[in-house]
């Protein structure tokens, strides 16, 4: 998968004297509070928004975790 | 702490119908796969990266996690 805000962190890095740095990958967390009737409810509704805005299915991979 | 983003998630969603949302704060999450003599090391490196370039203490929170 393409990561060119990851690639471009490490050449910063590299320029700024970090040569230890083998790969550099970067997500977004966002964090949800969120009523629903039940977890798969939740679940289900934060899917939904996944698609339609939180992620972009073509480039990102996105992962639902409910505490 | 402010999050512009967050907010602007929020009100999104809202538009889309989806008002069971309480509230929205989204984080950036970065991966580095980093060479290091020492877990200490690589914590006291990563902490320069991030206050030099990673993170804005200004307005970021940041946490470092090794594994």
């Amino acid at each position: 998968m393409l990561d060119p805000e990851g690639n471009t962190t490490k050449r910063s890095l590299e320029l700024l004297g970090y040569n230890n740095v083998n790969q550099v990958r970067v997500g977004k967390k966002i964090f949800l509070e969120i009523d629903g009737s039940s977890k798969e409810q939740v679940i289900e509704d934060v899917d939904k928004m996944c698609r339609k805005l939180l992620a972009n299915p073509v480039i990102h991979n996105y992962e639902i975790r409910v505490d």
